[in-house]
């Protein structure tokens, strides 16, 4: 595997799987507090009240969580992961406790039409629990340099 | 206007603006160093090599500030805002600095076919900068309960 990734070494199909990170209590309500303060994210009481029935984290906690996971486990990209654009959903709520990892997929690879020098890939990411079930689909169209002979030629 | 929406209270066209956010240098390193550690979001110094030409906030930094703006300065929705699904992009890299509001306008409303108790509206929310740019562009689609009166009838 090269050391940085360009769009030359993408391909559909290709998988990875990251580490796991913890989502503590502590830290579910310290995010909550600061950018999603909702009672259901941030007072297990009220929570158990709530459409969730406990406390949940927020899903920006969850897509966060979920950046790093890949940032810190996924091959490095040439200049960066620079995300175009994102499509989220939450199937089931993040619990405290939970051990998250994510399972990435690419799905397509496609040379930009403009810019002859670069392209896209479309990164299927499911974030996964403990018991394998799913909290977070997130499709991303990922800008990707190509290698600089290539853009050359 | 009432204390808590339910889904009967909103309506295709609606707008809500929020206040605003500075997003600093140091909450930006912060962020990234915690959820997207990569240079351009971490290093003054390497970002203005990078695609960005100088610091940008991490595209969930700016989806975490603007959930906090809606969730301060949008009607405040019975239950709570519960996002099912969410697409996002980010035009342009936020800096630090800008001082972000967001500018929210209600698409569709559509009862659910399955549940007579609830609903789902769309939001287009755009987060822009001081200069009135667009940062983020999100379309959330939201669950919202129908007023319990109105379910048993």
């Amino acid at each position: 595997m090269p050391d940085l990734f360009h769009l030359e070494d993408f391909h559909a199909g290709q998988r990875f799987v990251t580490g796991t990170a913890t989502m503590d209590q502590e830290s579910i309500i310290a995010f909550a507090k600061q950018f999603d303060p909702q009672p259901f994210h941030t007072d297990p009481e009220a929570a158990r009240q709530s459409f969730f029935g406990g406390l949940a984290a927020s899903g920006w906690h969850t897509a966060a969580v979920s950046m790093r996971l890949i940032i810190d486990d996924t091959p490095p990209i040439a200049g960066g992961q620079i995300g175009a654009s994102v499509e989220l959903s939450w199937p089931r709520p993040t619990r405290p406790g939970d051990v998250l990892h994510v399972e990435c997929e690419v799905v397509a690879v496609t040379p930009s039409r403009s810019k002859p020098d670069r392209g896209f890939i479309t990164l299927k990411s499911l974030t996964k629990n403990q018991r394998d079930e799913v909290v977070q689909i997130q499709t991303s169209k990922i800008l990707v340099s190509k290698r600089p002979q290539a853009a050359e030629r």
